[in-house]
């Protein structure tokens, strides 16, 4: 929503980022669970006046909105998903504050995961572990929802079964041919669930971390493929779309998905002096590089879905 | 632009990041000049066929990408700015290939600063500054142009005339008011220049990157007011609208500016034990703080202007 | 070994820092293998002349360097720990020169770990894990080896069986004692073998890669506690001794052990409003926290151990 | 000092890192001054049992450490240096408790700079700069001190006068001799006093403070050279030599200076494809980089001084 002033149309929103909170949940038989979320906050707000002239009375202050994450978090008798937690903020705002007409909430979570000794489960014992859970939801006062969830820090490597031939050649390109490379990435997907107000989302209090290893379960499968032959890789583009495609088929509740690949070079590395080789590639030493990487991005969405 | 498949609404861009080029300038009075740019680059492109059908014959490499980096800032025979940089590479990458119909190319430039040795400017000696100039263009292949500029990691403090008073007070409210607290942030901003076209703008090399410097001594300028008396902020949302309203109306080609500036606390420091207080405040020692913070973001924008 | 110049003792060293290589094996049964390492190298060698009187001949080229960890990588035929490949580094480089005395090399390997799909091992996927192995050999010229292996990044937490108390209160306290609090820490370890000539190390080629395993198990068992009940820890400081015991117990080739365990601090949530409480802490809403943390390091040796 | 249990040899060290804090003064003129620090304690102390026999009664807690920061903080009634805190601190934690007998506090500074609006200073506004100044202090019960300042993330770079020939040649050689190249680094630094105990250090409150500016100044001057004709740099061996001599040789009272410079690599940029040259280096284009670098570092000290 835009307002004038001064001549100038204008935007706005305000929030608190990267409120950190973990929340310890302890069962009679000894089990406890735990969460760790970093929570940031968006408001979307008839605050104007704020900016306009100096009225700060209809401002919710920041510090109030860190103290609700931990108010809410109190509220949580049991475990539940950081989609369903981020939901009940975001339902929060907007229907506890007039001003407030819209609200964003994303968390990230960290990976803290049961350790397992000898087999058994530890029952209050954690290793952080390595791609993070991530969610963010849009409510607006109506009870419209948009849910988003995602991974990210998901890498992922695959020493052969993949090259890249055929693509454009002309007086910029070096780019040898190749049938055989490793293929790198560290994966960002988000995935958009169809369900369209608070009210319809499955009351499941763990439906959607489970969803969230599903999901991740998928694309890493179809990213390599089989665990004896794997599966060949024509391109970046070509196993991103796969990944996509198998997510979307998988899950009827999923509308759309939408994956970032960076291509994470691992260079054949050949080296020479002016008279000789010092060493000659041989599918065996690669130098991995960060910089520069490919960028390759795209969403897929089901026709039915609205955006 | 969107491409159907499988049923599936489809899109997808492709490039190459953080493509890193220094290029240097050799005066025959012997004053050099350097760049140093972090390039990224993406390409709108009519290459379905490698996603759908593993055909890579339509495919810019991003590898070629790199190169033409590299070739393009050869061909640059004077100092330029990032936006004409910019410009230039989005440009050759619409017109060059028929598939592309529009890029993307966005630069952080490395804040190489000229030493001056007691008063006297350095022929060929740089150090490191601090906030970067980014810049970001869209090119399309008609010629049609966005061209934003940019500043990040612009940190600024004032040590008084700030305050936070008449805000929302509820049962989630425990922050005190004041008329007096320590005012940070890290400036992030973007600009909008209202040249529509490539042909448009400008002719000077280095236009844009004196822009980028006076709308930095702007921004900085009404962030902290004249040097003796400053100027009193009663909120960072008043604050970011006049930065943002004194950019406008000074700058004529320039169609909207959006900032980002988090609050970066210093929190009061009180600290007491059981029985007595160890430190009382007395505006004088602070608890500096990265997280939570509060972001605070906003956009203006003239109204002739096209979004 | 110190020089005199000009009046002065000097001291130096230098090498090639961040030098990335991956390795790849290949399987003729389709199994392949794969390390990514990050080697830095340092020698010390008599090099003076290149510091004093601008005589390079006695320098070996950091680039050399360089290649030459590209063609040792290239040499190895089969699978080998970064302890052993930083050995033969090492190796290399003081009896290769006759200007270089002394060699230390670093290596921080990547964690690539196989992927299981529904439970079985791929045969040439990955996927990157959290923790890293690490280890720091010094060689020289007369064979003479100190050999250190660690990891860094493994990230512990416990929710409950954990206390504080006891310590010292005075003017400047205000923490209150505890029997209940959630225990959290990165790990960051090493351990010096006692082999003390690069001839005298064990044959078997993932020798130390076992050995990393073994000890990062001891340290999670020992900090966890059993699976069922755990094991209360009064202190950062007594879990980390028995830590520290409990690998040098188990591992008589292990000679010593360094710990450095921050306590990444979880607070109790506690907020009021001057008027009321907002949020009361029972034991289940925490603020995680970076900084400030504590910082407790010791190291243990056997008697019999050379330092 | 080391400890005996168990059989084993035991030292050990705890303190409190990254405690944060600003401390703002206010002068009647209207002028005011901020620092911001963030300070690492740590303590050695007889505090064995915690560790042996789970007994906290001589532990000073590390909150403790905290908490005494602000104090010590709030004690400042003008504006110091941050070696003078430093001092006052470990001053503190050596007099006050019985059991330690040595303290480390390191402080790192934030580089706020006052602003200078049309050649104004700002009475209270101030803006991050780039390189931080440093400190570490050992003080001892007894008074003995070991003070070292010094600076890191100190970027330089020059476009000429800098080459590299005459090094050894050998089967693993690539790099080309030359005589024109980037010479890049990142400068760390620190030097130590030659005041060895609390009571001897000169009283000026900022003395430190101006020695900083001073001692970096004469780094960047004599890695740069003369404005006009630079100075040619043989080898970042040799420059660091210089450095070093010509910080010893105008400050009387520093002892030694250590000096550490990664050469961070401006590789010349060539590029070309099977069949022709894309793009031929001509001391234009460059390729930035930061892994891997060359990593140089020495230290000069004057005999007379203890190490």
């Amino acid at each position: 929503m835009a307002n004038e002033n001064d001549g100038f149309k204008f935007e706005q929103r305000h929030g608190k980022a990267r409120v950190r909170v973990a929340r310890v949940w302890r069962n009679p038989d000894g089990r406890q669970s735990v969460v760790e979320w970093s929570v940031s906050i968006s408001l979307f707000s008839d605050c104007q006046n704020a900016y306009f002239r100096d009225d700060n009375s209809d401002i919710v202050a920041t510090d109030t909105m860190k103290n609700t994450v931990y108010v809410k978090a109190k509220e949580c008798k049991g475990q539940l998903s950081a989609e369903d937690f981020a939901i009940q903020l975001a339902k929060h705002f907007t229907s506890f504050y007039r001003q407030v007409y819209a609200a964003i909430v994303k968390i990230v979570e960290k990976p803290w995961e049961r350790v397992h000794v000898d087999g058994q489960p530890h029952n209050h014992g954690f290793k952080l572990g390595s791609e993070r859970h991530t969610t963010e939801v849009i409510v607006e006062k109506s009870g419209l929802l948009k849910l988003t969830s995602g991974v990210e820090g998901l890498a992922l490597l695959k020493t052969t079964k993949s090259g890249f031939e055929g693509f454009i050649r002309d007086k910029y390109t070096a780019l040898p041919e190749t049938q055989e490379r490793i293929l790198a990435t560290e994966v960002t997907a988000s995935w958009r669930y169809s369900y369209e107000s608070v009210s319809s989302i499955p009351q499941k209090p763990l439906y959607f971390t489970e969803r969230y290893l599903d999901v991740k379960k998928v694309l890493v499968d179809t990213f390599l493929g089989p665990p004896k032959e794997g599966v060949y890789s024509p391109s970046v583009q070509s196993t991103l779309y796969q990944m996509a495609k198998a997510a979307l088929n998988r899950f009827p509740d999923i509308s759309s998905v939408q994956l970032k690949m960076p291509n994470l070079h691992f260079l054949p590395v050949n080296l020479s002096s002016k008279d000789s080789s010092i060493v000659k590639f041989e599918d065996d030493v690669y130098l991995p590089t960060d910089e520069p990487h490919g960028s390759i991005e795209a969403s897929l969405t089901r026709f039915w879905a609205k955006l």
